[in-house]
């Protein structure tokens, strides 16, 4: 059984509607430097799939590395997406905690959980599965390129 | 200032309705068997505040230790708190995130962050600071007795 037994959070992400202002009181708290988002690439490259079909949705990014964990901030851009849904019915808030697996399909499958959004990254692929009914936050698989 | 720089995030606490319910769901997501709850002190121990006001309110905690980071569950047990605030106003979902520090009240200061609600522990004392405005989540500063 491929759960998630053993493994580390390797990121806890929050939806936001302004990742700037976000960033900013982030870096404030931790005395860093603000940094700065990047957003993510179009559907020719993520071959970004929400609820079984394609979506055009992309987003914002920024990333708060902690010692032990990175704090990522996601604004979205556009829809439909799980981000744009998390915001319009939760409000900036945390989405998800992310963990690094070998075998995104078949955690996905041990766990008996639905995968609501999945696409690519240069140098892997994500999965996010709909935990929140049950865990209070939704998860998300990590699977690096081999 | 003491702010969080290079501080480490101890735990990822949510607020749930029913606690036993989601240890269960996640012991299954990470194989271990499930975790028995604890119920808070009462105010005599406590002498938790909130809002600069005593409070009879108290909560069930469980706790899910991963190799990195300890996912901390609540369900509140009365009002106010808060817990019950968060669970009233977002439903199940992530509250705070919580770094040990050496003075609470000086981080409380430096950050300009309101103190809503603090308390007592064995071997220890809590306050959670109002960030969830400007970043999503509220922060808890951990101090240990000396």
């Amino acid at each position: 059984m491929a759960l998630l037994k053993g493994l580390k959070v390797t990121q806890i992400a929050l939806v936001v509607d302004d990742i700037d202002t976000y960033l900013a009181a982030y870096a404030r708290v931790f005395g860093i430097e603000t940094p700065s988002h990047i957003v993510t690439d179009g559907q020719d490259k993520t071959g970004a799939s929400y609820r079984g079909n394609m979506t055009e949705a992309r987003a914002k990014l920024g990333f708060i590395h902690l010692p032990n964990i990175t704090i990522e901030l996601i604004e979205p851009i556009g829809e439909p997406s799980v981000w744009k849904d998390h915001l319009d019915q939760h409000g900036p808030s945390v989405h998800h905690i992310a963990f690094g697996v070998a075998d995104k399909a078949a955690v996905a499958e041990d766990l008996g959980m639905d995968v609501v959004q999945h696409g690519a990254f240069t140098g892997g692929s994500y999965a996010y599965l709909d935990a929140f009914g049950t865990m209070g936050v939704d998860i998300e698989l990590l699977q690096m390129d081999s």
